[in-house]
């Protein structure tokens, strides 16, 4: 059994991890760190896991745990993996990182983004970042994984096959995507009250939200040259979910089937991507509590601009699914361990 | 591996069978029965099983079914599996009925309240009643199970350890209980668009709901006398979850301690009931996607009410997960196979 | 024109005082009174009163206020007003406290309940409560109002003419309840979160609701006996509505034709009360905006109980339009103004 | 008074303008038109306007119906209007038609989008776009107004000004819109169930839908030249409201001041557009209820693109609201008579 390690379980993502790593058969949790709640049962805070996970909590140092853990995930605040993690820890125990920390290769891009220093740069080389679909090779020999953010997840997916097959204006692209509001996490604010979010909708840190330099990063790397986006995330009255409608031109004289066949090259073998058939678009319900990401494009000859549509779980193939997912690969087991779950409807 | 086939696969009980049963380890579904989809395949109607359900729906051939099935889920309207069900298919598979048909002992009472003759009262004697936690015996031997309705799941797993123990006035039971809108089927039905239903709360059959002679029949076995009930239930705006709110008069005397000891009497040691620790109450959230049903009473001193809450998934403990637990136990299987995922939070 | 002032101005209830006295054509806010938010534009906090009330916020200087204000309004929390009235104040300005200080009417029952001491109890003699349908006449001529809590608003309504005309057993009376959020108020708190809340149902401080009391001081000056009651209050996932269940035992022969022929006696020329017509139940969508409070009952003649239905909007009726509702009889305007908003819907 | 008429009074938009009108001081309804719920009482269909609007429903004849209403408004299926208005009507009474019918000036490009023959196009010539701040003048004389839809509504003021003003590149505007389900209509559908919306965003009839001609029409008359957009509308799990994040490309050497103006050239003195403050985005819910069109810009510098937002109640500026807004404009009324209602929130 894998000896797994969370720091930060008592947010979302941490709680996520809990969940699916309940369901999976080769990994066990030894230790559920948290700032705030040491030494309260964890299914206090999370009652759907009582009797499943009723351990105490504990701190959130790092340094011990990686004596008892062989995979410690770190769902913590952006700062904290860069200023915790070490040689030392690393020469113990791999390093699974649901913060932003180790996403972009550049630290200053990361301090000019994030407003704050990176205290880990050192480790900016070696680590990996954790778009299983995009990178699985280098994630099966990686000791610290970078997991993607929610957004950059499902917009690169989306994006990407048809800027790798050069298909697409490079700076025509526009992404405007939708979240449910567990991605604004667990903290106690006005904004996110249910009063304040039910019955709403609205865009918010309109041109300068975090994951823009994620998603242009990657995007670049598939394009082979600098891309940049507009982006615009939106705050939607929903639990989970993330849709990302992105906009990009065509490159003269592209047709249906080449984007098609752009698809199917990196995704027709892909267990969590569902390429939907024609006339179906991407539905945050419909990958629910699952993996999956779902797929779709569609072209609007009148304007020369491809739509391309992707749905998927935040908290899952967004967050922590998608850790386990990386999980899996760095310890050679079978990819979908634990991420069995048919998504849930309604 | 057993064969299962599903009359009435397109409806929400039906989905939630075939959601749970893609994740049992000893049945395989062989039959997706429709009325009206015939022919289109199963993932059209429910994209998210996309790559999981693709085959094509079939009729609602009971007959048919019953010669290649090792068991049949009937997930139809009242009156069907009353009118299709024989001895000849009995006697080639075992029958779990989710509609309301073999509930009822006396087909008088049931005609009274569905407003339909009874076509398969010759097989009221042997169906059993498949609430596992009070019938487990009976079921494991059954041909024929009649999978309890969700209000009565709820309310009777709340109530009926105090009749039993004799702790409550009998005729002083007050049902209040909420469901999410799932309950309702999936019947095009304006009462039941998301406008009319977001931000609503209503009671609805005041008095007059066909659950009510279910719940007052199981009561009054456990009570070992004749129980009558006022049940109100009530629609939420919330895809799923039913929560019970009962109130019952102690009988003079009866003590806090006396009401815990009867419910740990008959619960401690069930898999899918959970009685929560003190200060906690029962919330829908918290057993959403599962089979759990949580239970918690409070004692109002004041007026010598005990409060019984319950909480339960409507479409997993109130229909296919108590159904797949049935189908365990009439096979002889794990009970808890395929019934393993963790409540979904958030 | 009634120079209007609003301490705690930027909770929900305070916000619904601003919207609705921007309807009234008698009234005028002339200060925005705020803890945490002095010298902020009003309309900076509730973007949707942006260039309807841009003044900015004042402290709570409720002496300063009674100089220039003819009515002032508290939408405080408990202890607030009553440490703060003075006989100097209510000499200038009348007061409507929309908190629990003057509701009832023994200073140790509230701080039983309310745990603290009440530091006002010298003018509790005076406060009329607030529930204008009751107490109209007592209102007009009243200095200082005890606005009705949300709850017992919707409860009394309910359930006082039944007991008014002994129509009902005294000690059967049981009040299931389920409010939309916004009566938490606006504190951030992670348990009324969206991602906690949504999808969620469940019941809280089962017993022991501070509006107990309340409910029991009024039904029992209703029934001319001490009246005790069972109270549960119920979490909904929705911004806004009360819907209250309530349950009681006919005495001896009383028939549907006397409990009709109650509620008509006291209600059938309210403006804000409105009977429904046989076959409809009160559902919190169709009050939603509005002053009115909707009101039904069935029989369940199997059990000889009545089930005493109630929706309300809880910021409205069961809030700041009740107490605009005070301030029309206090002025002696018509009873109405302000509050002709017809519900919204859907 | 003006007597008012509604035909099509039985759906949301209908519904909504029954809403309104019972606010208005200078109009009556004197005809519920409806197809099938002819001799009904309006209020049995929707409870929240019993009391107030109880008289039955009628039938949907619009020649009987002009000889008593000074005004009829067609709240009705496409086609509906176009086949019904006659020359006769139009000398007795002033037609508002919320349908599509008489929106596109050209017939054929009518038939391409909504499938069917133009039916009226004798009267395509005078009607009037109904989009009060950009086309006030031309209302004040019009006989038949053609109601702008809620998409267009949204879309075109919050793009307008800077086409108008020449500050984007023509070809680059990208429409991603977000919807409340009302927009849906009331008709029963398995789609627009409350299981299947709530907890859900999708896009739907990606590059396909009707408001796209409409919109370019309009867009296209603002800029002088032939605009086409693409255009996304996106299902939105809430009742009311629409949220459009539009996107175009600055032209060379435009700056945010120059953005800044445009907007307000147009808008600052309208009064039901609130150009927002600095910092604050749209949100649906800070309109609900009102007839306010909240417009925002950021401009993204690294990419050379303008985000355009604007939010409105669907139901309201998107329909009956703007509906009401040009009866007054066509009757000589202060253009805010009933209008004046603050947005709800929460």
């Amino acid at each position: 059994m894998i000896r797994v390690g969370i720091i930060g379980a008592t947010g979302y993502a941490g709680q996520e991890l809990v969940r699916l790593l309940a369901g999976h058969r080769e990994a066990e949790i030894v230790w559920y760190g948290s700032k705030n709640q040491t030494d309260r049962e964890y299914s206090r805070i999370f009652q759907n896991l009582f009797q499943i996970a009723d351990d105490k909590c504990r701190d959130e140092d790092m340094a011990a745990l990686a004596s008892i853990a062989d995979v410690i995930f770190t769902a913590t605040p952006q700062g904290y993996c860069a200023s915790a993690v070490t040689e030392e820890i690393l020469g113990k125990a791999k390093v699974i990182d649901l913060s932003a920390d180790f996403r972009l290769k550049d630290p200053h891009v990361y301090s000019q983004w994030y407003g704050m220093e990176h205290r880990g740069s050192a480790f900016l080389g070696e680590a990996v970042y954790g778009l299983c679909e995009w990178n699985r090779e280098l994630i099966r020999s990686a000791r610290l994984t970078a997991n993607p953010g929610c957004y950059p997840t499902c917009t690169i997916l989306a994006i990407a096959p048809l800027l790798k097959e050069k298909l697409l204006e490079p700076d025509s692209i526009i992404v405007d995507a939708k979240s449910g509001t567990s991605g604004a996490g667990r903290q106690a604010s006005a904004d996110h009250l249910f009063c304040e979010v039910n019955e709403n909708m609205k865009a918010y840190k309109v041109g300068s939200h975090r994951h823009t330099p994620e998603i242009e990063e990657q995007l670049s790397r598939a394009a082979g040259e600098p891309i940049r986006v507009t982006f615009t995330p939106h705050l939607a009255p929903m639990n989970r979910g993330i849709l990302v409608t992105a906009y990009g031109k065509l490159r003269e004289g592209v047709k249906e089937e080449a984007v098609r066949e752009a698809y199917e090259k990196y995704y027709s073998s892909e267990k969590f991507i569902r390429l939907l058939r024609t006339g179906e678009y991407p539905q945050t319900k419909w990958v629910e509590g699952s993996n999956f990401a779902d797929i779709q494009f569609e072209i609007d000859e009148r304007t020369g601009k491809v739509i391309m549509m992707g749905a998927i779980d935040n908290l899952v193939k967004g967050a922590a699914g998608q850790a386990v997912q990386n999980m899996n690969l760095m310890f050679g087991l079978e990819e979908t361990e634990g991420l069995k779950a048919v998504p849930m409807f309604p």
